[in-house]
């Protein structure tokens, strides 16, 4: 019999901050280079075409002794019926004996762990002096992205916020976000001064409601994408030198962000190979032979680990294309856990 | 946020009972024949050769309205820490929903499954007046298999027992079968009197250990194999017409119990088609050229919805591969989580 700690969102939420995390999935992406993690091959499964379906995605952190998976399931009509449509929940394990450790609800995880993923991308590639940002997207992840980003982030002046379908949208999300960085991320920051002071300073930013993406992304030193998007919102003429792009939303064959000709321009870095060729914003540049498989540069890990080189001049486009890994979410469990136990969060069951 | 029930072993096998499993496993395997049940790709992962394994089995039940997976791990050295080493801990989740019902361990789901699987072939398959039945291998599945299969036979006189390394060993599992049966399985039934007094004349049956399989095989109307054996153990010469067989231990590349000429003589029925060729006893029969695809009769679920026939004589050799489908687990756990509900068993905890 064993004792395993439940986490549920609410817990995870009080719990984690964009710092830590983004710690936590640099970690996970250095596991990786090092061959300290694997990714199984993923489980989906669709329900009935359009109304609902389900994956399973599962990995190995030998570097963490850790090992898990996470299942998501989406059913369109659960509004109706008073239930979120994405539900999703995980399980950790020892990673050397199989003993369970957790369970925890995997919403807030994902969004989270999917921000310090655009976040790294930044961090790792886009110019240091950068001082506009473009958000495409108002969606879920919109907020995550932003609230790692400008965390990580000196000198940004302003943030431009396109939503592809309605200016009123972006408008709405402007009006609301320095509340919802505060109170939602800032926060979990009080207990820390210096970081709290630092995080504060950095989400000071203009945040504006934009309609013309094109003068957008012309005036963006770093473009990050988060939409279901499956045509190419931003054409290659638009971006100038030295511009970063982090793209999120790709992460199923078919869909596709950005202009497949920005890849044969840029300097291509991927979170998994494979999968990004796979399912990644880089398909649509492979398949359209844009891009060759030897022309992206490399995955994130091995930047991380000094193996291949990011950014080499303030003109490089740099790309960073992340379609998410377990690995991600079980880095980031492990991590909410570890302080569920130390803060007295969540409850406990034998099973 | 939902509220789950948490089952732990123990509670689950004071729930549990040979009959209601049959009757659940049998539910599964009809759903399968008719299109309501799907068994997904599973996921397997090798930590370190020979040391330890884990993996991952989803599927299913439209017909039950049902979802889930069970997660197996196994890990050599565990005992040596105190710890079994195969674990397991399975989740279901609403069907139209993706709501989680409950989370479980999987251990006694596993063995109970497995033994109402070898109880079904038997029951439909096995001759209505067999007299000897040879149990071989007295690992962890022996004893399910006699409890569930006792229970559906009627005429059982003896039952032989052959431990293919060690009569000593087959000779200890007789010694306290008869104690075992009546305190972990017949004890289920005490509310239900009926029950009691039938499964309690069933069990009454004569146990010896054996240690001439030749004799034992030759002697017998039905044979359980649940061993993890790679080589075959019974050759063709030593069956007798009429004769059952339920294959249980073949469930991995490279295992057989059987020789592959009794698939000759004999009416072959299968969980799964594919899954049998792949993994199960049918495997090597196949890969012989002993038998092909098309002369497989069907899988069980077929036989039970009336779409094949099994025995059709006296003389018929008859032949159940079982190789285990995640929707044998996910109705018995339903099963499970449904009795606890009713008779206050686990714990409940929210996510």
């Amino acid at each position: 019999m064993f004792k395993i700690k439940v986490l549920r969102r609410e817990d995870i939420e009080n719990i984690l901050n964009v710092k830590s995390v983004i710690q936590g999935v640099e970690e996970a992406y250095r596991f990786k280079a090092r061959n300290e993690a694997d990714v199984f091959p993923m489980i989906f499964h669709e329900f009935a075409s359009g109304k609902g379906d389900m994956d399973i995605k599962a990995g190995h952190l030998k570097g963490a002794n850790l090992y898990g998976f996470k299942q998501v399931s989406w059913f369109g009509e659960n509004p109706e019926k008073g239930l979120p449509a994405l539900l999703g929940s995980m399980m950790v394990f020892e990673g050397d004996t199989g003993r369970p450790l957790g369970l925890l609800d995997a919403s807030y995880i994902t969004s989270i762990r999917t921000g310090a993923a655009g976040a790294i991308g930044i961090k790792y590639l886009a110019r240091k002096n950068s001082k506009n940002l473009l958000m495409i997207g108002t969606g879920n992840q919109a907020i995550f992205q932003l609230a790692a980003s400008l965390a990580v982030l000196d000198e940004i002046e302003t943030v431009a916020v396109y939503n592809p379908r309605s200016l009123e949208k972006a408008e709405k999300f402007v009006e609301s976000i320095k509340d919802t960085l505060t109170n939602d991320f800032l926060a979990k920051f009080d207990h820390d001064s210096q970081a709290y002071d630092e995080i504060k300073k950095r989400y000071d930013v203009a945040f504006h409601a934009v309609d013309s993406i094109e003068n957008a992304a012309n005036n963006a030193d770093i473009i990050i994408t988060a939409t279901p998007s499956k045509h190419p919102m931003i054409r290659k003429e638009w971006i100038r030198e030295g511009t970063h792009i982090s793209c999120i939303g790709s992460d199923m064959e078919g869909k596709q962000e950005i202009d497949e000709g920005i890849f044969g321009i840029a300097r291509v870095f991927v979170d998994d190979i494979k999968q990004s060729i796979r399912v990644g914003e880089t398909e649509t540049a492979i398949k359209k032979e844009v891009i060759k498989r030897e022309d992206i540069i490399g995955e994130i890990g091995n930047l991380l680990e000094g193996r291949i080189s990011g950014r080499r001049t303030d003109e490089d486009v740099t790309i960073f294309d992340t379609t998410g890994l377990a690995i991600q979410d079980l880095i980031t469990a492990k991590y909410a856990l570890d302080l569920a136990e130390e803060k007295g969060y969540g409850s406990e069951v034998e099973i």
